[in-house]
């Protein structure tokens, strides 16, 4: 779907592949002096110097990743970028070029397209990101985005996964759950819109749900905020597939154990409503629901005075020995093994 | 299709998205001292110091860039990362680093995937490339691949489309025309097959031009022999849609004419006698063709001298002022206006 159904349609056989990049491209402004040179030669060309480089890529496919019968396109736009951002945020870094390859159906008209290029373009104009490349093509069937982001970061602080040590504690930025919620509601209101196209979905008083699913952001105000504070992450990670799936990853990486307060694990009210209402243990949406984008984090103990009252970030927990396991201690006091449960994307495709 | 029918059949899905990940690229080794961190974290990290960086990107989609009837996914995974160190190439750099995202319909099992990323890998050794990350994802039809490359260029001798000067001379590596041709040829033996698929294939005698359209190469050879004779081209592009439509672009970019000699244009023999049996021109093929990519690229006339016996690379014309126009003189004498008559990648969709 795209948000203006009255406008023109243009077939993008028209303009060809060099006119629809043009077409598409004319409104990104350069905003990083290393972006030297951006659309149009071969290759872009940045220049670094003294820092060290990050690069990211993501590949979003309708049908797998985004449903368009409830996804504006504008939105979906901004989404492509952001959960690229948020890879180079989990790094300690900062995003500064994306690079950008779609494959298209012809159902879709140029008007659809620049849609999901503005929302792109929101995303770089507001993260001060710019556009340096990319490709476009006809599809058989169904819309693909493939973006990769350059980021830049300083060699001595760059947050690895593996970083993590015994007592270190366990921080998650903004809250948990709620991009999970957002999706549920979006798909059952599409269930009753499709049993009865007269009924008028219902989502008001879910504006925060929704935005978190359809539009959410990358937090490199956190990496910057970190950065304020004087603090260096031991490990860091982004959560795309869940809290549970995530912390595993990084106790994986750092071949350590942890242990998770249910209680601490911070979930919006909306959240928890929604979760009420789909009889759905709210913590159980922020462990393997996916797709908060939030930073998860560990720093030394010796850091925590000077975050610790900082409301963007909130302690859940600690870094244990291996053999102590991933647990969660439920609010009762019990525990409970970490397991991970999020997104599997080629099992999705055999539901 | 891919090359052993008689292995075993993993399903996709078996593995999980991290699974199939970590079972991909266990035998990429990294080669250049620039990758820091290659697959396995949010992002790659990759050092430079003083150089400048090199992004580029191509999309590869079934049905419109390729057919897997006649496409062994071997040589499909080489040439989608070819047709992206060419792009580097062309910038008068050296690839360093390449990022792979692949969504798929599971008509694809593991073992095909593996064949894919083989081919990718044969390219990598041999052009010292390390893969630093990639996605994966199911796809509801057909195969995209889609190819981030990072290169290094020294910001002295980085070449972009907008240099050449008048009198500059034209020089193209290699000779042209030859990938057209093996596409013909393999579009008309998946004809005779389909008609009766007892029929064998007839691919003797033509495995120059089937190499050209299957298994192409990228020219970093030009480049460093480009730097070792102390040459620094005014302007330069790879040619994968054809003479004429690369030509025009740096000439639109420089805002200059060209004067291209047919005579000179250089030609394969197998390409000349298949061209013969399609009752196609062999300029033609070599004009409006494409995904040869070989390099065109300007000279200063001065440096004529320290490369003109250089086996490699062809003097084919030189630049003109703009109002001259973009021409080809023919063999009898004749001025032809160059147009681009390449790859229309939204066009061919609609056919």
């Amino acid at each position: 779907m795209y948000k203006n159904k009255n406008i023109k349609r243009t077939e993008l056989s028209e303009l060809g592949e060099f006119g629809l990049i043009k077409r598409l491209t004319k409104d990104f402004k350069i905003s990083n002096p290393s972006t030297l040179k951006g659309v149009g030669d071969d290759a872009s060309v940045i220049s670094h110097e003294g820092d060290e480089i990050l690069v990211s890529t993501d590949l979003l496919v309708e049908g797998i990743h985004f449903d368009l019968t409830y996804t504006p396109l504008i939105h979906l736009g901004y989404k492509a970028a952001i959960v690229n951002f948020s890879d180079i945020a989990a790094m300690n870094g900062i995003p500064e070029q994306i690079t950008v390859s779609i494959a298209l159906s012809n159902r879709f008209p140029l008007e659809a397209v620049e849609e999901l290029y503005e929302g792109i373009n929101l995303a770089c104009k507001k993260y001060k990101v710019d556009l340096v490349g990319g490709d476009t093509s006809s599809s058989v069937s169904g819309l693909f985005i493939s973006v990769t982001v350059i980021g830049r970061a300083n060699k001595d602080t760059i947050t690895y996964r593996n970083g993590a040590n015994v007592n270190d504690l366990i921080f998650v930025s903004g809250d948990l759950g709620a991009a999970y919620m957002g999706l549920l509601l979006l798909e059952r209101e599409k269930q009753v819109f499709q049993a009865d196209p007269e009924i008028q979905p219902e989502l008001k008083g879910y504006e925060y749900i929704l935005e978190r699913q359809l539009k959410p952001e990358a937090r490199t105000s956190v990496v910057k905020l970190l950065k304020e504070h004087q603090v260096i992450p031991t490990s860091m990670i982004d959560i795309s597939d869940g809290l549970a799936s995530e912390i595993l990853h990084i106790c994986d990486a750092s071949e350590k154990g942890c242990c998770l307060y249910e209680e601490k694990i911070p979930v919006d009210a909306t959240t928890v409503s929604m979760a009420e209402e789909f009889k759905i243990d709210p913590t159980t949406a922020a462990l393997n629901g996916g797709e908060d984008y939030e930073l998860l984090f560990t720093i030394k103990q010796q850091d925590f005075e000077k975050i610790k009252d900082l409301a963007e970030i909130t302690p859940i927990g600690h870094i244990t020995e291996a053999d102590a396991g991933a647990n969660l201690i439920s609010r009762d006091g019990t525990f409970v093994q970490l397991i991970a449960q999020g997104w599997e994307a080629f099992k999705k495709n055999k539901e």
